[in-house]
């Protein structure tokens, strides 16, 4: 086997550049991954734009990638070589009192990407992953690359918070935000048992998909404030609020319209403080449920969401906009979330 | 209007004559209703043929029906004369402390069937409803007769039962047996995100039906051990447990093939004593959520539930497998159940 | 029976007086209740400087208050005249869809005092009540009426909040604030299982009575940044804080010093936004359960609450620094709790 | 360092004789204890008379221990040689998806007693511990080893099935059992805000013991019917039953005596079938939560309740009715529960 393998490195701030990086060795626990398809969200941006994690430097970019197991650490006991497996965007070591206090992303290696602190990211020919016993999943044979590279982040993400929000059946949910996060939320709720589904978000493609998966009305601020919009369409405040995109001002409508005793999730990541307006918060004794929300990932929760992919119960390949090809398509995937048009990008080598 | 009403009478033990009987006059809080459309289920048998609720004789049989609002009550908020309503089979006071435990159908009126105990049943021309408010829903336009009385008892007692067995998307859930509340509880467990649906029955029809709302696969135990099927179709025990029907040993098999910390919850109601098997259940250690669930009911559950039918999320009415017409329909109705070939009778006025 | 009673008016904004007002007659659900025990909190105050509530002007003042039944409405059914009973401050209908949505403190007559708006206030020889049935309980032999009468609002507002904040046995909890709430918080931590209790404060006579009812650690500002103090006492973030006292910038602390996962919860109530700061909330992805609840009230929990003061498990009359007797007393009772060295005034009639 | 140790060897059914055994390496995860104090409980007896575990036979028996930590696999992170830890009965490998579903104790290593399949037990100089970061909690300062000894096994079992019992303030609960669980378990639901406890049992030592951790009623079948004593006591069904030993018809009558929408837990184990009494649940519609419990187990759950004892909130020690001496007391520590007199024996090493 080759020593060095090709990929998108992070040269400086704001640049990119194809180049060689050794092949990492995989620990015990870890597996090397032969990388199939990528994907791109607004995070790398940050990370190459803004340098917001520093050690990133030097290293390939990309923390969302799916591919086929190459080689195994000698203690891992669930995968082997070929397996074709899905690789969460966070991958927490789950040998940590976190995962006993029920926030395993946490853990060593949860909250800050793995790969930009001490590895390798997912935009070259091969990565290497943590844990692979606990992290992955394996990619059921009738789910393709392109669905399956959609959960490592964005479909992870969205059906975790929406499952921690206590959508009872038949209730009315609203959705903040129509990109592939809000996309997959909307998902969500219909598949627990959510009603009336109001989508917020002006993207035309975006508010078609969210038809497509479930949404019932499509809520733009063009038509006036978006919080009286939904309550006078809904009669009133809304059971549940999703917020899946947008500023941190959502989190203040969200509170506003959601009804005493509700539930308001946020699966977005804020670069503002949120203000709870005291006014629509009842003087603080709204008894709502208030949660910002990160995936807990694991391999029980990956299998989970793949298997509705498998059994036909939900489809994310819609969502993907634009695809590359070959390690010369990386950088026009990194770089096309940036056009207006494209919900999702991915690239497949 | 007139002071009498006709409708089905029991008679004496095992039998029903058309008869009158004086209209009753509603309370503060209760409304007379014009009767549109009744069903029969199993309990309706228990009552006619072995007089489990004695009082029930010499006043018409039947506790599910919807129909229009002839007279409310004199505190009655939310409805009107001329509303459609779907009635609960189960209608408590929602006074008592009750309630406030989380168990309202405890509460008086709930546990046995007020109208069995103080009132005449659905099978006429008129009934009357115990605190219209707290229990009945309108029903929405576009949700007709048939769909509604369905909601009354079987897909209201299936859906909240599986509300309550905190599915998570992508589990694999059995559900013992394919009659009404089985139907509807397939439904209910793909409302809240099941991946894998093992439903369990031998009707053909039903069988038919269990994988139109969504079931993967049927369990007959014409094929062999119950158990044994799933666990080897599943991989192992299943996450949620289900039971919708069949004697008390299928809590014992529901018991078995569900995995240590899974959920176990009966829908059904059972004449016999509930043995849990000490050598599947690991002497008491296997950590499972066993409950014997019946349906809180309630106005807000019973919008919610009707709102999925209005939106087109599920459709109850293919259930219904024999339609009666008129009162001279109604004794037909009731006895229809015994044919082995009816899923669901029901009896349109 | 005389036709009116005595008691103490808002006469105008900022001013009160002693004046009669006419002998309310209850209702069916209602009871009229003879006054025994009364005591302010500094919603009082809002009431009578800032009137907050306009229609309280002319009204007699108050709403925490016990006494003994003087008469009962035609529909009251578990409650005679001669009982003593303690009268939550909030007294909502229980009649409304909110009591099924788990809620029932925002129905009719909850989240307004109901006696500001439609009423006279406890501050007076009678009161009347809504809804005894569902919202009052009889006050244990053993339970002296001081005792009772903390019940009506700052035990239950902050032993509910403290239910409803998922403390597990040993978690280590944050309390803001040594006032009657946060005194009550302290101890309903510890009945819940809560380890180390850290209680921010620094009135003396506070802290004293912080530590009498379980608190480990007293916190001052004095002595340095709470957040920090904390942090390092604990070795790292606390599991649970709860806010009952304090400016808004308080929630921003619990935030902050709270793990990711953990729950923070005000019983508090704010009159100001609240922010939730971005950098400590790890981008809006700490997982963290956000609360501002309200005591959700009824006849059950209070037979619980004041059951535990009956069995001697807790005993709130400490809490109580000021006495004051008769109707000339209630003037006094009202603005004690302007000195700085009170920290709970009553009047006993 | 020695090459062997001396404890109490498993010899054949019904025989237990001092040996020697070669003294384990730790793997890399895993660390040596030096035993300084064991204690026997009815599973020893099971597995010495009924070789229940057939692998223990030649292997020191002993489940329950603490020690100082004496040498540390190479990747062990929180321990280091010298730490005084307690070991949990249970030491599972939390690196299997059963961690994720949230029943670790039935991951590898779980179910079954480690030690009897592969290890040797804790009745000797040393024994070896499996995935210590995850399983052991260093002991606080001010535990002693005796206090210690009864966490890891009778408090840690009952406590965390009361944790799972869902108690609120004020709850009336009822404890089957007056042993060392029992006990343990009245003072958990006192730890958890319940009310009025009942305990089950009539061993006057153990009647003694369970006033003292909060029993407020002691019930002994000699005085009438257990369940209508309680019945009549509490004026009706209680909240929460907590089985914690006797017959497997302890689950019948916990079923009977609890309200509808109450919780019954078991944290026993039964060696016959329990059999849910089909007419006091109500024909399966009883809406309780029944539940037999395994302990979760885990660092995070022994450092919380080690807390308690530390901080002074319960003291297990008063259980221990017994206290051998030395290795040459450890054949006599292991049959002195036989005595109808013994509480809990100890040996202290």
């Amino acid at each position: 086997m080759a020593e060095t393998m090709k990929g998108l490195i992070l040269t400086e701030k704001g640049k990119v550049a194809l180049g060689e990086r050794p092949i990492p060795k995989p620990g015990p626990l870890e597996a090397l991954v032969r990388t199939t398809c990528v994907a791109t969200c607004n995070t790398d941006h940050e990370i190459v734009e803004e340098l917001i994690m520093p050690p990133a430097v030097g290293r390939f970019v990309g923390h969302e990638g799916v591919g086929v197991v190459e080689a195994v650490g000698s203690e891992v006991q669930h995968f082997k070589v070929g397996d074709r497996i899905c690789v969460p965007s966070l991958t927490p070591s789950w040998d940590d009192i976190t995962t006993q206090k029920g926030w395993p992303q946490f853990g060593r290696g949860g909250m800050a990407f793995d790969w930009c602190l001490t590895r390798d990211g997912t935009f070259g020919e091969f990565f290497c992953v943590r844990n692979v016993d606990m992290n992955c999943a394996k990619i059921p044979d009738n789910v393709n690359d392109i669905q399956a590279v959609m959960v490592t982040d964005m479909l992870s993400t969205a059906w975790n918070g929406v499952e921690k929000s206590e959508i009872e059946i038949g209730n009315s949910v609203v959705v903040f935000g129509i990109g592939p996060v809000g996309l997959c939320s909307i998902g969500a709720a219909i598949l627990k048992g959510a009603g009336r589904v109001y989508a917020v978000g002006t993207n035309p493609k975006g508010a078609e998909l969210a038809k497509m998966y479930g949404a019932t009305d499509i809520i733009s601020y063009k038509d006036g404030d978006i919080v009286e919009q939904i309550l006078e369409l809904n009669g009133g405040a809304v059971d549940v609020s999703i917020v899946a995109g947008g500023p941190a001002s959502c989190m203040a409508q969200a509170i506003t319209m959601t009804r005493g005793g509700g539930s308001v999730c946020s699966v977005n990541a804020f670069y503002e403080d949120v203000v709870i307006p005291v006014a629509s918060w009842n003087s603080g004794m709204k008894t709502q449920t208030i949660k910002g929300h990160q995936c807990t990932g694991g391999r029980d929760l990956f299998e989970r969401y793949l298997a509705m992919i498998s059994i036909g119960r939900f489809d994310p390949e819609p969502i993907v906009s634009h695809t590359f090809k070959g390690l010369e398509g990386l950088e026009d995937c990194l770089w096309a979330k940036k056009d207006a048009d494209c919900i999702k990008p991915v690239c497949v080598l």
